[in-house]
């Protein structure tokens, strides 16, 4: 039996208070880079709505809401002006903005696999778009800013949550038991997973000290 | 009332022309990196068309002018060959190929904004394609030789005009006024607006003097 | 006359080892470049199926078979697991990788076009779509490093085989005699030319040695 996907009843306050802060990492790290006002703002939407955009183009929704809602759009504008003039004092609150952080990934996991299989692109490819509208703004930060994208490197389990939620949420769809009630709780248990692994130093395995090849930085 | 979106009645030499214009930017960053003749023709075409693909992609004109047009893809590799054979002369015009570019940015910004119209994105998303068609191919540009976007941390008025002209586009079509005069109009004022701040030195805020948050690369 | 496209008889084995191959190096960049295990996966993910997805993002082709097809994602994975545990083993077996990864390239070249003249793109969009599919995995992991793509700058001939190949299919298609016999002897050519080129020490022009501009890191 296939439920139809159920929405998750979600608090419009809730999913822009996500992108708010999401945007916000975005316009942090264009200050750190001297980036000017436009940059910074350009930034906080990259980083806030990139991760969205990018699964609207794989699912073929298009135009991306990142693009076409204004709500979304001004949540993204905002967390950039409030970055420009106050990010000293925001530095400061570095804590609490990894938690809302969280917060934010655990809601765009759920929402994004949701969307790829509404859009009846099957479940990998709904966990790969779901994780993706997780971790893709922040990439996107990283790729604008000329880093290589920090989620690929620092062993922090940041990825690993997001699949993890994402294909738990597949799994529910699949069985009929997608509720907002589940949903809820996968956004928690996203939510929690990630402040655990923060606050336990859980890290995925770095490079393997197999002999390292060593030079070359050629193709192959 | 809603008029249909009139075409801006433009020459065909004309966009030829500004693509050819943006990719010339392109192909002089791929030889200041040192890159081969492919990589220069490969920029130019990225600089010249990117904005333009970007665009499609995002409001769902698959497959992009960008890679199914002959003679715009014949246009940006032509400005690559031109660039590859005669980029010390062409250096030292710099001044007139600045003017050129913004020639480019104004006629992109237009096209971008009336397609994503035609397209019925809605007037805030046709109003950022746009934008992104007159910015992306630079964007693009910065990307493909490693560096940070210039646009998001130059100061120049380069984006301003672009939101400013696009916006204009917007409401002239919500308002039913959209047509090849009003086009042209809005296409010399954006031009005139991106000469007049270069003229003037104008420049958008830079960094926020704020107490700089100092150390700290890491995620958030 | 126009036949309808035969796809390329192609044994699944054959398509998973060319994805396989491909990821290979995406695998190795994430090493060199200290990334952790997701990284590894991530990269050998991009670099063996994002030639594909942005072929078929450009095509209009979503969700792409680069998140849709089990097989294919496994096998992508499968290489950044394998790079992950024996990288050191596989930095030595240098030579062969280069082979086999010509042989990936020559096969994503001819399905690549293939799909796009089967989506009805017009003949130079499907050339272009087809060398992006084998191209672009290489790009996106340079991109991913932090790296200016290397086949924009290296010389080599690797981009210019699958020009000639995604060409000669176009062409091929246009005529009517695109059948799993002629892709399969353009497959030969492009992987003949290219390893042949690598031989010789074929190159492609580099940068053109008139009075270089020399300074000027600027926009235009």
């Amino acid at each position: 039996m296939i439920l139809p996907v159920i929405e998750f009843p979600m608090d419009d306050v809730l999913e822009l208070g996500a992108v708010f802060c999401a945007a916000l990492s975005g316009g942090l790290s264009a200050i750190r880079k001297s980036f000017d006002i436009f940059g910074v703002l350009v930034l906080a939407w990259a980083t806030g709505l990139g991760g969205g955009i990018l699964r609207d183009v794989l699912i073929g929704a298009t135009p991306p809401v990142g693009i076409s809602s204004w709500r979304l759009v001004v949540a993204a504008l905002a967390a950039g002006v409030v970055i420009y003039f106050f990010h000293p004092r925001l530095e400061r609150m570095r804590r609490g903005i990894i938690v809302l952080d969280a917060g934010a990934l655990a809601l765009f996991v759920i929402v994004g696999t949701t969307k790829g299989l509404d859009y009846g692109v099957g479940l990998m490819a709904a966990v790969i778009v779901g994780t993706l509208t997780g971790i893709g703004g922040g990439v996107l930060r990283d790729l604008l800013t000329s880093e290589a994208p920090l989620i690929l490197q620092d062993r922090q389990l940041y990825a690993v949550p997001a699949i993890v939620g994402a294909s738990i949420t597949a799994v529910l769809w699949r069985e009929g038991w997608l509720t907002g009630w589940t949903q809820l709780a996968t956004i928690a248990l996203i939510f929690g997973f990630r402040l655990v692994s923060l606050r336990l130093g859980w890290t995925v395995p770095g490079p393997w000290s197999g002999r390292r090849g060593g030079a070359g930085s050629g193709r192959m």
